[in-house]
């Protein structure tokens, strides 16, 4: 179940984390770890033997001091590893014993503010760690750190470069085709309609774990197969769009009492699969792929096809392209960047 | 200078997070709490009395698994008080130290991967802390979560609902009167054009310390005072929108070696302020305000405006508001939402 995952967003490397972090949550609730220890803390429970002692470190791939992560490439006894560290949420139920419990060295004192550091007992102040061993050359290339570059495409790029990229490339959609022929994920559909040229079917995105709605993520893919993105949307498919946008916010009302004023509808241009689909997430969640750069309204869409209706054919669309992406190579090869 | 960024933004609550994060990169640099101490580690250091010993808390105004962080609300000693905390970035120069000093406990084991919780000794694995006592409904107000709605803004609506109401506010824009005549922040500006039609002036965001260009985030303030915002935007605007793209793009070049293809250059709709203003922030970072439904690519209005001179006037936009956003409350009023 990971690829397809990964295939459906390429964000392959933000993924991790995310889901490490919801496990920590669950397991916060399990009470893993939690008040039973004593004030030392590591006695109550097996403990296993610090395999990380011997870890020798090569370099860091990546990190982030925004989520408190970071992606570490070394050497486990003479194995090429990749260890991620991850420091969990806070949790709203050990508060008291974190307060009470923990040590504070003043910084600075202003006024009515004051900071400090403060130092927890460990069992309340846990790092989730991933350990990848032994690692090969394509974990570390999916944990690496890829700068983007903003790439300018034209119409015209888009038939001499882009297209002609897209064509040649071996992009499966089968898992897509699975999902619409119910050979696959039958269960997970939220709704759909099976009308041959404006229905679609809606179910959570992977990255969603579907136990609450903050960060909800669900995915309306299209029954028609010829479609493979924005650049292909012309005036002839405003029935379809608009009926997946109401529809897909009359389900998710009704599935999840979400009204349309919390969601916020778009495709991705480029997307991560040529097979037509527009993404339905939280207002206020900051879904991987929702910057500008990247997302572009349905109700935008809609509205730019019904006063042109070349639009997207004929405009230039920025997007951002991962350094070891294939297509920005040929941006490249052809000088347009 | 507190107050004018959290004016020039409008994300008062993001605010104080990210500047805790930044001091305690600095801290980490400067070694405060680093390798001097013992294994057990509180002894090195003077230690404050425990303020936090007594805190009670009332409820969490907010949180972020993902950044973990979380805004809490209490009494300390009969005042009302809040507790920011949040844990710090993992530091690389920390790391040989935490692997060997620290303790595991295996949760999974599954071919070539496995996941622990780690137990870092406390000094490794601090928690900045911010206390703010005594706090008033403001400081409540401010760290309170907000959900927001979408809002869907004809050029009607903008004309009988939107204008009225920004016209009726007193938003004050005399700072940024001030940056333009160089009676404030002179010292900061990074270029200016001083044109009085296509003119601008080119300074860092508060957000961004200017210490490394990961997190790069510039304004462009234009000379011309009566353009409130996107709304207001024609043809005619062309020659000062492409002139602020390409100088603000060159100065950005020339003073941080950072290429175009590196840029998200952009406005927002709402604006935190009703003066025209451009946002240069590095392609990859996650600024504030940089998601789909906020956020214009300068590039895609320039484009609309060509196809479209009274694009922004007609058109139907869409933005996010905040619940205690008094805008919000009129689109209610008007049975917009």
């Amino acid at each position: 179940m990971a690829d397809p995952a990964v295939k459906r967003d390429g964000v392959e490397a933000d993924e991790l984390p995310q889901r490490a972090e919801k496990k920590a949550r669950v397991d916060g609730e399990n009470g893993g770890g939690g008040g039973g220890e004593g004030e030392g803390g590591e006695g109550g429970e097996a403990e296993s033997e610090n395999v990380l002692c011997g870890f020798k470190t090569s370099n860091v791939l990546n990190d982030s001091a925004r989520e408190k992560t970071m992606f570490i490439r070394g050497k486990l006894a003479d194995q090429e590893a990749v260890v991620i560290l991850e420091k969990t949420p806070i949790r709203e139920d050990t508060l008291a014993e974190l307060f009470s419990g923990s040590t504070l060295k003043l910084e600075m004192k202003n006024d009515i503010y004051s900071t400090y550091r403060l130092h927890a007992p460990p069992h309340l102040n846990e790092i989730k760690t991933t350990v990848v061993c032994p690692a090969t050359d394509k974990h570390v290339t999916k944990y690496q750190r890829q700068e983007s570059s903003l790439v300018e495409e034209t119409g015209e790029d888009y038939q001499s470069i882009t297209l002609p990229y897209i064509q040649k490339q071996t992009f499966s959609v089968q898992w897509v085709y699975n999902i619409l022929e119910k050979k696959a994920e039958a269960d997970r559909i939220v709704y759909e309609d099976p009308d041959p040229e404006v229905g679609f079917v809606l179910l959570p995105d992977f990255k969603w774990d579907q136990k609450q709605v903050d960060d909800l993520y669900l995915i309306a893919i299209v029954h028609q197969r010829d479609i493979k993105s924005l650049r292909d949307l012309t005036s002839e498919h405003l029935p379809l769009l608009q009926n997946i946008f109401q529809k897909g916010k009359e389900a998710i009302l009704q599935r999840y009492n979400l009204p349309a004023s919390k969601l916020r509808v778009y495709l991705h241009y480029q997307p991560s699969y040529y097979h037509l689909h527009v993404h339905f997430t939280k207002l206020g969640y900051e879904a991987p792929g929702c910057g500008v750069e990247r997302a572009h309204l349905l109700a935008d869409v809609i509205q730019n096809l019904q006063s042109d209706p070349r639009y997207y054919e004929t405009r230039t669309l920025y997007f951002p392209l991962r350094a070891n992406d294939g297509l920005l190579s040929k941006f490249k090869e052809a000088g347009r960047l």
